[in-house]
């Protein structure tokens, strides 16, 4: 069964403007805007035009990417070898790549001049044996919507994009294993296991744009990861392209295999770094017959714990997602978005989501819990939906935190994993360590996960403030044992603080698994292991 | 929060007699059980005495193991080394050490003179920080319930036992998040979280031995799977001593963590022979408040089927079982354990369990589903139970066909995942090809997973049957691209065997880690990998 996508642009009309066309940003805004979380600035913003020779940043400070490896440059031999291997797959025109060497929160951006677009395994294969051998960098790329630059290029690097690998390779009806392309748009996906009356595991406020070989490489968590569990359970099967241009099949679509090591766990958020995944298998759950969201306001975050604990007893086996967002992050949705509250004005706001197999049972159940949580003054005021629409407008004010935040001013963001009774506390701390010296600060996440997305906003970059902020927010959460990066990865951005989160006998092994998968490291570069590994 | 379990001799009782003890089993019968899966016996059985000269098998065939490689072996100054290290914690009385010598199957059995019982991570880093210098091998120890001769010595490797390893380390009651060490026997976990209203999120058979350390490095699949998905994702954190003593603490209790590799994956699966785990911290769902289980006739696979498909649409969320056994299985239940069947005969049973927070829903739910599969003949007889003692009663039908197994003379086992649709057509397949040389050729398993057990008896053991079985099973298994070990793991027995479902370069990649993690290859030799590649 081949069913072609064709790449839904949404996300890219709705949230962000392709860059190419954007008038507004001028290179001075640029500068400001570009390394959200370092202090480095990659200089002047000048047309790019091909050439054999590449920028260096300008200036390395602090939390800037490495120096540029010595990797070979590109040449017009090699030029011609990739457009022989890949007819109309090679993009070498600077209008063209400049969406691609950008990542969508303009944050970081490279210089690479070459982008290619296979269609096959087989081409993936054929583009990394030829660059593993001439030693040539490559950054792989989905839908380049990752937060932490860890899906552009940061100087020349090959870009070697999953865009054209996109069908779907097979759907069984029984078992409800999809197996597809990397490059299929997750949306797209959806919208093919929706017709089959079955649904992805995974739901992404990017949907519209991410591919599956994307969130595979970053292991994606998102807004059904309370329900259906991680990638690392829901993925069967990977096949993925060795730095060197070995295919390594292990494209299963069992739900159980214990013949040896699992190889596709080390390449499931390993960020393109060992490995190009090209296909994918997924077991994906039955489509929920009913689906019920109910919008809820909490005095404090005591409450909303509690009402937390309360959905897990009497909601049980339907709970499919316990989302929060703060007071702040509601007077962004109205101000920026003019999303109105649907509810009273309270300081916590919390989203429940019910999926199951029968409406009357579901809302009966959901009755029950909002009648306990009300009695018992957990809840102060609340909505709920069944209806397709309501249900979708309730969803888009917790998924369009994100956008207003970036109508909000220059945005330092940050993803943790803490104990779930402490995510709150790390935004009260924050606050209190910054006084008034940010715009905003907001706490927005994933409760079910004791997933954090913490927030801090100013008129524009603010080098003090982020001395402010970092190490603050790193040692905070390590003093929880919590995750410096819960679901967005390392990345080029974040690289360097692995050492809050994993100890060095960790790290060093890590390093030691990318120097066996890829000696010459010639995959992602400068990405998600720390410098002084390599 | 510190709880010391006592290990649960239940299964042991129930299910097997420590070998010491076992009277029924002569040497010559003995001889004549060992090694299932091979044609090698490893020759006369004769009493152990303690001495630094270990036997070889005095002959080797296709399927036995590889020759002893060149590890040290064990001197007295060892000895003296490992006693001052863990007073009280090493064994070497030979009736002591010979139920650790032999696997419950009693199908494979070495020669150790050494078992360490050691109660924390230091001791096992001490430990094997001193086998890595010495280059004495090990075989790490869990409850000893393999399948596949993963758990015993092959020649003299030290055991390293995790018995004395058996403490909680903490329990979360908000997330459900439990640490422990390897050692905690899973019945035992089991009843600690259902005294806090949560459970395990894995159950087996040898529940009442099996220790959780095994369990993790075994990725036991269990009669959970279907609802609460593999290991790979709840195991959220492990403690691990790589092969040079070194401790790698990947013990987070996160539910979400990006940064980096996610290392513990390598080790859960992995047989032991990558590192040795010591510590644990899993996610585990709330106890449900309503199980139901019904226990149905069918008249045809197809029917079988049926059943299933319509139980994932009319139980979705609830579902938490749907289990099958043949009439061949039902007759060794009746025959050798003088189970009676609760329902008419049928050429085929299921035994599906709902599990949900609501007893009456959970119970409108399950009537309906069983008043369509009557109304619809997909099934021609059922009882359906929701006290305990029944509910016991019913899926000790489906958990005892291993043990009347054992009473039907020498067993070989099989334990494949195939696609659903397939997973009997191999029994029939099998039955076929046989023709009359086998007592009894059985089906049963997990059809929520795809996984097949699939059971040939044989008065006594019996080269030519066994010729005849093998590769046969392998070669239909890998035509349909299954797996030839779907929940058991590899171990001695299967190791060669791997090729049949994995690719050459996924195997030798998997050489390449194990060198890279236990160079002098000192951690449970001859097991998983085959021989060609070491």
């Amino acid at each position: 069964m081949d069913v072609a996508f064709r790449t839904s642009l949404r996300l890219k009309t709705a949230v962000r403007s392709p860059v190419s066309s954007c008038r507004l940003w001028s290179p001075r805004v640029w500068s400001s805007r570009v390394w959200s979380t370092g202090v480095w600035s990659p200089g002047v913003w000048s047309p790019r035009v091909w050439s054999p020779r590449v920028r260096s940043p300008c200036r390395r400070l602090h939390g800037g990417p490495p120096p540029r490896r010595p990797f070979s440059r590109l040449s017009s031999e090699d030029l011609a070898f990739f457009r022989e291997t890949l007819p109309g797959g090679t993009v070498t025109d600077p209008d063209l790549l400049e969406a691609s060497n950008v990542d969508w929160l303009k944050s970081v951006r490279g210089h690479s001049e070459l982008m290619l677009r296979p269609q096959t395994t087989a081409q993936v294969s054929d583009i990394l044996r030829y660059c593993h051998g001439r030693s040539l960098a490559v950054s792989p790329q989905g839908g380049n919507t990752g937060l932490v630059g860890g899906g552009v290029p940061v100087y020349d690097e090959i870009i070697l994009s999953t865009a054209l690998m996109d069908q779907v390779l097979g759907f069984d009806q029984v078992s409800g294993i999809l197996t597809c392309q990397a490059g299929c748009v997750l949306e797209s996906l959806s919208r093919y296991l929706e017709d089959r009356d079955f649904i992805m595991p995974l739901d992404l406020g990017s949907k519209g744009s991410c591919h599956v070989g994307g969130n595979v490489a970053t292991n994606a968590g998102g807004l059904r990861l309370l329900r259906y569990g991680s990638l690392r359970g829901t993925v069967l099967g990977l096949e993925v392209v060795l730095a060197d241009g070995r295919v390594l099949d292990c494209l299963a679509t069992l739900r159980k295999d214990n013949t040896g090591y699992d190889l596709k766990q080390l390449f499931i958020g390993s960020e393109g770094t060992l490995g190009v995944i090209t296909a994918v298998s997924v077991l994906c759950p039955r489509k929920p017959s009913a689906v019920n969201v109910a919008f809820l306001g909490c005095e404090t975050f005591d409450q909303l714990l509690g009402t937390f604990r309360l959905s897990k007893r009497m909601l049980g086996e339907i709970l499919s997602a316990f989302e929060f967002l703060d007071a702040a992050c509601m007077g962004l949705l109205n101000t920026h978005l003019k999303l109105p509250n649907p509810i009273s004005d309270c300081p916590f706001y919390v989203l429940v989501e019910t999926s199951g197999s029968d409406a009357a049972h579901d809302e009966e159940k959901l009755h029950r819990f909002l009648e306990e949580a009300m009695t018992s003054s957990l809840v102060t005021d609340g909505t709920v939906a069944t209806e397709d629409a309501k249900v979708k407008a309730l969803w888009s004010l917790r998924e369009r935190v994100t956008e207003a935040l970036t109508h909000d001013g220059f945005t330092y963001k940050y993803d943790v994993s803490l104990p779930v009774e402490r995510i709150y506390q790390l935004v009260t701390a924050m606050r209190t360590h910054l006084g008034g010296r940010a715009r905003s600060v907001v706490g927005y996440g994933h409760v079910g996960d004791g997933n954090l997305h913490l927030n801090v906003t100013s008129p524009a970059r603010d080098p003090a403030l982020l001395a402010a902020i970092e190490p603050f927010v790193y040692e905070w959460t390590a003093g929880c044992r919590g995750s410096v990066s819960a679901e967005h990865g390392l990345g080029l951005k974040k690289r360097n603080f692995i050492y809050y989160s994993k100890p060095r006998a960790a790290v060093g092994l890590m390093g030691d698994i990318k120097t066996l998968l890829d000696p010459k490291g010639i995959l992602n570069p400068y990405k998600t292991l720390p410098d002084d590994l390599l």
